[in-house]
């Protein structure tokens, strides 16, 4: 192999056991292909190659088949260790080297998993927006102008960029959620105590939870089971239970019933195309089986103002208490600013909004308990870059209404794609639900995008675990082949032309059964009877792919065709010979340059 | 009826449902009784007769097989608020009149139970003495020079001293065990939580439990399993759970594992006749069937320190802050100092101390699931009054050596009595478990007391829920019909003679299966021929009392003994017609006056 493969967690173990890849191989596509992106401010931390190379050989002296993360590649925040490489938290002069692994990463890594870096973060984990970093500030995968989100900056962009199969990232206020909206991935935030926080530098102690981000649900839960090891070392770490009411929901078009807050309650902050976005996937839902329960969302509001204007600050002061007494010039000025209000809070000001929390979360828990899930949008706008750097903690607080209640209400919660805005930015639902309740959120999850995968028709990047096909002819949306495609469960990416470097054919008629199709020949790129062909690019699941092409009959194939954007993708391709029968010929309807015109 | 019956429940349903006793004729008796004994400081407020006879009349309306607690009477103590009465937790200007009662103090009304009065405290729930009180000191119901132990100081004596079958006391640091212990009680502290706080004034809010006081461990279950209802309204209230190890040990004699603290981390305060106490109980769990471990106890006691030298304190500040602010000369001097303290604490030492707790906490419950209980004694020592009056505070926080950590750690714990020291003040141990090992605590404590029960040999007061029976023949200790004494459970009480009222005869022979056996017979005031005869006073229990009485055959019988004390007590009394007859008459033995002498 010379080019990466999909990363996809099912993909790996498949090449994997089957021989077609080594970790080995792998890892220096990987290597090569990420040093040749920096600087991306994606990065604190990248391992060498002969680093990855390391645990790629001790992964070869085992078998594929017994560790469920063979040879797949992820990403650590950098607030959480890797044994003998630094940790900074985004903050240089705090730098250490690590000993010792983090609990969860060793976890991970005896599965088989290979840590390629440690990755960008909003200082100390304090923030959403991605910016409040002296390494920089990553690129959003979707929009360059927008801001990644944060804290978990990094290894949210990771995933999305198709660099790593999954990522480590922390969630106290929404900085695994957020990020995770922002660049149209999944961002699943367990129960709190669930996955080990031994070796994380710690934010908000009490509310503190290691998150995975993965570009589908399916890797996120393979990565949970492995991650979520109970550790006693941890004393924030809880056992986890087997609750009859968090079996994940029965089949697409069972019954569910999900709570949705009142209109009133639901902030957009000005933005309408969010608000639509959101109601399309309520009704998305409805159409899976869910009933929508309209809930008082007050409860949960009411604690997510708990986070920043009550005490729980000064959880964040004494995470930091040396350097901010002794060295607050290191800080980032927004941190240091935001962090150093904790250290006036009272001991009764902490036990008032206890008390305060308590009475919410009964509340709160009553009204999760009559549905199955809570959704709400993941947050209710977009922000630029520029627009947080006018106004960089209001905005960053508008970006937590969604989220800063979760951990204070000891939540589970799955953020998840769920469309795009016309600037091709994503827009990103949460689903939420009691402690314990995770594997069911990733399962719905895993049904919503499988149902209706949020594709966006502009945006450049090709979802880990889709293959493009490029389409011309008869498996055009809506015309005779294209059940090919709808039974493999594949959508509709993009409407587009090819470059114009092609001759476009009517196939010879072969018999009733099989209709008219069309034959793609490509010229020379001087060649001046080349034409751009109009196309459409489908995704088609990875592993529905192989079928796919096994079923097509000569002379077509599956090549690559390259679109106008310079870029080459699967698509169907013409042997000649047809094309050049001098008595069943095929009939040159370049002029056309479009099927629908020729059949019509 | 016209003295008070026994006031133990079973004793109670018993006449109730015979008939022969009503709740209007228990209250006037005990409201008789009550208002005679004032001032006795026990109380703040006593109902009227006349509330007293509402409550029993509208009992009066319902069949008492239909109500666990039909006409039990209780106390309750005066910071759980009781309908239309007073509450000032002894604090008099903070005095307001409740208009519903207490969550708890509803479900004990709802199910039977007659409120008596409101009891005294150590002001605002703090204190382990219970001299802190504008109201009085109540006496120690066992020796009144001693401290009556608090905070929950009336509740514990009102029980003690038979005024009620049960009392509901509140503890955050001790207060429902500390007062138990120095009267000779049982003092269930149950699982937060499982009691509702709804209607009582908060201490320590995050810590304080409702807790029952009782004369036998059979009763507080009784009180437990009414009284723990869950409660929505109290933001702090848990659902009970049944966990499998919380199942209630076997019968005596099968095996069980209890952890002991080394003997190094005892602390008896100099006081060595409580350290043989506490080793004579270890040997009598072990003797049932108990299999000792020697556990490390510094986790636990690191968490106690945690309750007044940590954050904790800020919570009883706030609790009260309207009072430290605007009225402090309305506190008690040593309540106003040890709370105003609370008011400095910064949220960065709570969230320290909550820390430093949770890492204790994994400690101890991996140290405590390794036993079904741990045992303790409940506290190391006693103090007199004038001891405290000296030392208010150091010896106030000796009294927390065994207890503060147990709601900070989240344990249920029973005290329960276990012996007694020469100078007859009562000795008693605790057993705690995890949360929700309430019925698991009470049972094995039913278990301890029957087997072992807690009887001292000078003790005026018999221990409700047991029949004192005066003998002074073959029913001795060790004699040939003792057996009918110790097969029902029986305890020998106190040796000691009668009054010098008495002739002592042997009976004449009866046959080969009965054994030689005594008469006594009471003479006149004045009578010379008079003498006090040696006996023996046994204890046997209520419900097992019947059946002894009824095989004794004739001319024996059960009437009333008046001991050297003045004291009348039911006894062997003999029919005179025997003692008449010339040819087999018995013998007059009087010079004698002790039946050992004359079988020996």
């Amino acid at each position: 192999m010379t080019t990466l493969p999909d990363l996809t967690i099912s993909s790996l173990s498949t090449a994997y056991q089957a021989g077609e890849l080594t970790p080995s191989s792998l890892v220096k596509l990987l290597h090569a292909k990420l040093t040749a992106l920096e600087p991306s401010a994606v990065w604190i931390h990248l391992l060498s190659e002969s680093e990855l190379l390391d645990y790629a050989r001790e992964l070869e002296t085992k078998d594929p088949a017994d560790l469920p993360l063979y040879g797949v590649p992820f990403a650590i925040k950098d607030n959480i260790d890797l044994a003998d490489a630094p940790t900074t938290a985004a903050c240089p002069d705090f730098k250490y080297f690590a000993k010792e692994s983090a609990f969860v990463v060793e976890q991970l890594i005896a599965a088989g998993a290979i840590p390629i870096g440690k990755t960008n973060l909003d200082q100390f984990a304090t923030g959403l927006v991605g910016v409040r970093s002296p390494y920089g500030v990553p690129e959003n995968a979707c929009v360059p102008e927008y801001i990644p989100g944060g804290s978990s900056s990094g290894s949210a962009i990771a995933v999305a960029k198709g660099l790593v199969s999954f990522s480590l990232g922390t969630d106290t206020a929404g900085s695994g959620r957020v990020p995770a909206s922002l660049n149209n991935i999944v961002g699943h935030k367990p129960t709190k105590g669930l996955l080990s926080c031994t070796g994380v530098i710690p934010a908000c102690k009490s509310l503190d939870c290691v998150s995975i981000f993965a570009n589908n649900a399916v890797d996120a839960q393979k990565v949970y089971d492995v991650a979520s090891k109970f550790d006693p070392a941890d004393p924030y770490a809880v056992e986890n239970k087997l609750l009859p009411e968090a079996a994940p929901l029965g089949a697409l078009g069972s019954t569910f019933r999900f709570g949705v807050p009142h209109a009133s309650q639901l902030d957009f902050f000005g933005n309408e195309e969010a608000e639509l976005l959101f109601f399309n996937t309520v009704r998305k839902l409805e159409a899976m089986g869910g009933e929508k329960h309209t809930i008082d969302f007050s409860p949960f509001l009411d604690a997510a103002l708990l986070l920043y204007e009550g005490p729980w600050v000064a959880e964040r002061y004494v995470a930091i208490e040396d350097i901010i007494q002794k060295n607050p010039e290191i800080l980032h000025p927004v941190t240091r600013s935001i962090i150093a209000g904790g250290e006036n809070l009272t001991a009764a000001d902490a036990f008032k909004a206890e008390y305060k929390l308590k009475s919410l979360k009964r509340i709160a828990d009553e009204t999760i308990a009559r549905v199955d899930f809570i959704l709400t949008p993941t947050i209710g706008t977009c922000y630029t870059r520029e627009e947080v750097e006018a106004n960089p903690v209001e905005l960053n607080s508008n970006l937590g209404y969604y989220t800063n209640f979760m951990n204070l209400l000891d939540f589970s919660a799955t953020a998840f794609p769920a469309g795009f805005y016309k600037n091709k930015m994503p827009f990103g639902v949460t689903a939420f639900a009691p402690a314990f309740h995770d594997a069911k959120l990733l399962d719905l999850a895993t049904k919503f995008m499988e149902d209706a995968p949020c594709i966006s028709h502009d945006c450049s990047e090709v979802p880990a675990g889709w293959n493009p096909i490029v389409v011309c002819g008869a498996h055009l949306e809506g015309l005779a082949l294209n059940w090919q495609l709808t039974t493999r469960n594949a959508k509709l990416w993009k409407k587009t032309q090819t470059a114009p470097l092609y001759q476009f054919f009517a196939l010879p008629p072969v018999g009733d059964n099989i209709p008219p199709r069309p034959g793609v020949l490509r010229l020379a790129e001087d060649n001046e009877d080349a034409i751009a062909i109009e196309v459409e690019v489908w995704l088609i699941p990875t592993d529905k792919f192989g079928s796919f092409v096994a079923n097509i009959p000569a002379p077509l194939g599956i090549g690559k065709v390259k679109l106008k954007d310079g870029k080459d993708y699967p698509g169907f391709i013409c042997e000649p010979y047809v094309l050049k029968d001098p008595i069943n010929g095929a009939k040159n309807i370049s002029h056309l340059a479009d099927w629908r015109k020729f059949i019509s």
